[in-house]
């Protein structure tokens, strides 16, 4: 027996009728690429998408094609996200902060046919383009007047562009699991990995998104998404804030401590969401000026685990409520957020900035486990680690074109690649990546925490861990070190250091000294590279054949 | 081109997995109908619903099958509907409120299999249940030691009944579109209609009750709903507390003022649902004891309009946020809520309540319209009145069996059958069902608007509006009056009191007193029956044939 209500199917560009029809009048406020302050509302924008739509299907565009943004957050890159959707069209986002090489595979194993850029982004694309088979056209998110010349033939101005569009448009109809958008993994092994998320998934990630004890935003809240677009749909925020009608601020291209402060504090924003990096740039400002933050309520920050100093400051001393949350591009990106449940209630202050600085527990939409290499769960004590398994409606299936299989079982789990345990209450903490972590006699052991012990020494400036082979133990943890200028810790002194605070079979069983540790292009440790770098060191531990 | 995201349908018993892994000790409170508190879990509900899963499969029940209930909101009852819905059967809630001969017709046209009924209703289902050819099995509520002497030969008491139940169970696996819920509405004009909810309807619903501008519940809430389960899924609360984790406070059957208040009070209640007439007996009892509400922070007041008298106490006298509501059962039920957005943040007080006083906007996922008769759209300016249409995906798409067919047009709109004006900012006010309002001369009059002006008069205790046939304009309003006891105004001091509150062709054409005016069995003004009475009724304004 069916239930007999209406065919409604969860399309992307309800959202944004939903926002027009309710919340017409409320605005977005650039910062424009061009440089000023620039006023829209989500009334206007829907009025845009649905022109872009059109614009996109008189350039011979349609459903399943591949539309790509290479653009900072502004209200022009939101109108293209909607307006490409509109018609059944994918818009796929580009990072940026990718070496050019990587982002020209990404655009030619998309396929994408027409690409929407910053200024910025200009000469970057003026080496790619030429590369990308696919491509047809460029349009530079911009009017006429600030074109610069450029070497791309096919290059338009998006103004004057859209203005060709045709009159009347309505939106295009389409299954719910059609695809909306694509994102790609930046692996630091192998090929980038492309995520293709449905207009379902979509929806169902902003509902997600805005429940109260998720981003908890409502029309009476003005959001500040400084995480990029390209970082996983803004964590959500480009249909959650639609969907409840909140004002929408886009910081463009300066994300600085002085232009984040200036937008925070002219359109009185109440949230905001960004990695650490950009709120230690945004403290170091308040500190260096005096400044306060008296609209902000809620950050959430996510991304990378958020040092306990910087959640620290941010309540005590600006009044600022911290919600450390942990996601993937493979989960739209939400998988845990950091609040409170009733049993923290009572605890004292510093038992409770503990738990705080676990990743938090996932939201109705959103199945976690923690299993053992053999797919066995794990007990939630809080202790026990194992790998990271989710499932969801807003959770990948698969990569675009079956690359990466291998985290993907039938029954529905998508291994996250990350090691965690789970405490009673359900509350869990990233403890390393699953290529990282070291077996050591059958028992892992988390760099990570190792790493955070490091570089606790006051003569470390940075620190890395890699299991090197043990002929006894498989593998034994190494601690590769770049010392503080001007200082010299000795492998002694800094093994000494460690003791105590670790289990004993956890201890390095060596130290060696680099004057630089490798990063990825988003400045993530390359422990390949470092793995390879060390690939022939012998452990002092180790006998030895 | 289809996203890749996972297949993971939006099934009902996914909120109770999620409510018991996250949120495995967070308590549901009930007062018994035996009488004592009785205190439960999340994971002890979860445990218990799949015991009752696997003993209605025992039973011979499955996918598809109705299973009735008859009784308040407890901890039993939602296991109960859990449980069902965990096998694809169809939990239909039978409201005791209405005459017998209307329940068995429902029960038949149901065809429902099994019920489960609170001991207050054993009498009823005694002189009921032998009607009611598919029958199988009566379980009540409770265990041996509680069950009365019963002419049914075919009922069991439910907890030894449940113990029966063999070993571990899973979740049976069916598509979202199944259906999960029934639950008839009370038409005034005709046989009873049957409304299905899916597994998809419910959990969408759940989600947007959830969301912060409509119920905005959390895990740090206490949710008390007092709106019963047989009202449209308690208004969605059954679905969304449990989807957040937050603690369940459940009424039973004793609504009256001194016992809501003692639940509110011990439970520390911070969110409750209920219709003005509960409302009005607390204030009551609180004004008549001197007490207060700590803990309460805001309740929602729907199921008929809130009389200003009682959002005023509500917010000054005891600092309580009043959200007026509505729905329809048809809806599952939630339409709009009256939040506030951020231009009304600046208004007077006064201004505000007057803005409060509607019934607000719809959250994401509902879309609404006035049209005229010719389903034309009428303007959004707070004063032109239409016919009320709604669509999204927890609204009906038709009723059980293809009854009320003229209700639904293929473009997917509802046809409440209410009218409505909705205003500038998008917020909606109810003026008349469409059956009530009065055509004079092509322009229409609501009756709702003249009777709220008719009761303010002194002397009034009820007041009716209906439409009499006038051969010029075609109807015209009589406005039919219960005189307070000891008051007795005129025709024409009621007329002078009137006068120019109301737009003059709105003026009423005749007064008629009455000693009662007929209702139906939930308290609505029974105007079919008042036309019935008023039929030959000449107006003095029609100069006849």
């Amino acid at each position: 027996m069916l239930g007999l209500m209406q065919e409604w199917p969860l399309l992307c560009h309800k959202i944004l009728d939903h926002a027009a029809t309710q919340h017409g009048v409320r605005e977005i406020v650039s910062r424009s690429i061009e440089g000023p302050i620039v006023r829209t509302t989500y009334a206007q924008t829907r009025a845009r998408a649905l022109k872009l739509s059109a614009r996109l299907e008189q350039e011979g565009l349609g459903l399943g094609d591949r539309v790509a943004t290479l653009a900072w957050n502004t209200g022009r890159h939101l109108e293209c996200w909607y307006g490409t959707m509109g018609i059944g069209a994918v818009y796929h986002t580009l990072n940026p902060r990718l070496f050019p090489e990587q982002i020209a595979w990404i655009m030619n194993h998309a396929e994408d046919r027409l690409v929407f850029t910053d200024l910025t982004f200009l000469p970057l694309l003026e080496k790619i383009a030429p590369g990308v088979k696919s491509l047809e056209k460029v349009v530079v998110l911009t009017d006429n007047a600030h074109v610069p010349a450029t070497s791309l033939s096919n290059a338009v101005a998006y103004e004057e562009w859209l203005a060709e569009a045709p009159g009347d448009f309505v939106w295009k109809d389409f299954p719910e699991s059609t695809a909306a958008g694509m994102c790609y993994t930046s692996g630091t092994t192998g090929d980038p990995k492309g995520v293709v998320y449905s207009h379902r998934s979509n929806v169902l990630h902003g509902m997600i998104a805005a429940m109260p004890d998720a981003m908890g935003i409502s029309a009476r809240d003005t959001v500040l998404p400084v995480v990029p677009m390209f970082h996983a749909n803004a964590w959500g925020l480009a249909q959650a804030a639609p969907m409840v009608g909140a004002k929408l601020v886009m910081p463009g291209g300066k994300m600085d401590g002085a232009s984040i402060y200036e937008l925070l504090e002219t359109e009185k924003v109440t949230f905001s969401a960004a990695v650490p990096t950009v709120w230690m740039m945004l403290l170091q400002y308040l500190e260096d000026t005096g400044k306060k933050l008296p609209h902000l309520n809620k950050v959430v920050i996510g991304g990378a685990a958020c040092p306990p100093m910087l959640m620290r400051k941010f309540q005590d001393n600006y009044g600022v409520e911290v919600i450390h949350a942990w996601g993937m591009t493979e989960m739209s990106p939400l998988g845990t957020l950091c609040v409170m449940k009733p049993q923290h209630a009572e605890l004292e202050d510093d038992v409770r900035m503990a738990v705080k600085q676990k990743q938090g527990f996932p939201p109705f939409g959103v199945e976690m486990k923690v299993t053992d290499d053999n797919d066995r769960d794990l007990p939630w004590d809080g202790k026990t680690f194992g790998r990271l398994k989710v499932r969801g409606p807003a959770v990948a299936s698969s990569y675009y074109g079956g690359a990466g299989a291998e985290q993907f079982s039938p029954g529905g789990w998508f291994d996250t690649g990350d090691v965690a345990h789970i405490d009673a209450d359900g509350y869990m903490q990233i403890t390393d990546r699953a290529k990282d972590v070291i077996k050591s006699g059958g028992e892992w052991i988390s760099t990570i925490e190792l790493e955070n012990l490091a570089v606790g020494h006051s003569e470390i400036a940075e620190a890395a861990v890699i299991g090197i082979y043990h002929q006894k133990w498989g593998e034994r943890p190494l601690l590769v070190v770049v010392k503080k200028p001007g200082q010299d810790p000795s492998k002694a002194e800094i093994l000494a250091y460690l003791h105590g605070k670790v289990a004993k079979w956890w201890m390095p069983d060596d130290v060696a000294f680099v004057d630089e540790i490798p990063h990825t292009a988003t400045g993530k440790i390359l422990k390949t590279k470092l793995r390879e770098q060390f690939k022939g060191h012998r452990l002092p531990s180790d006998a030895g054949l």
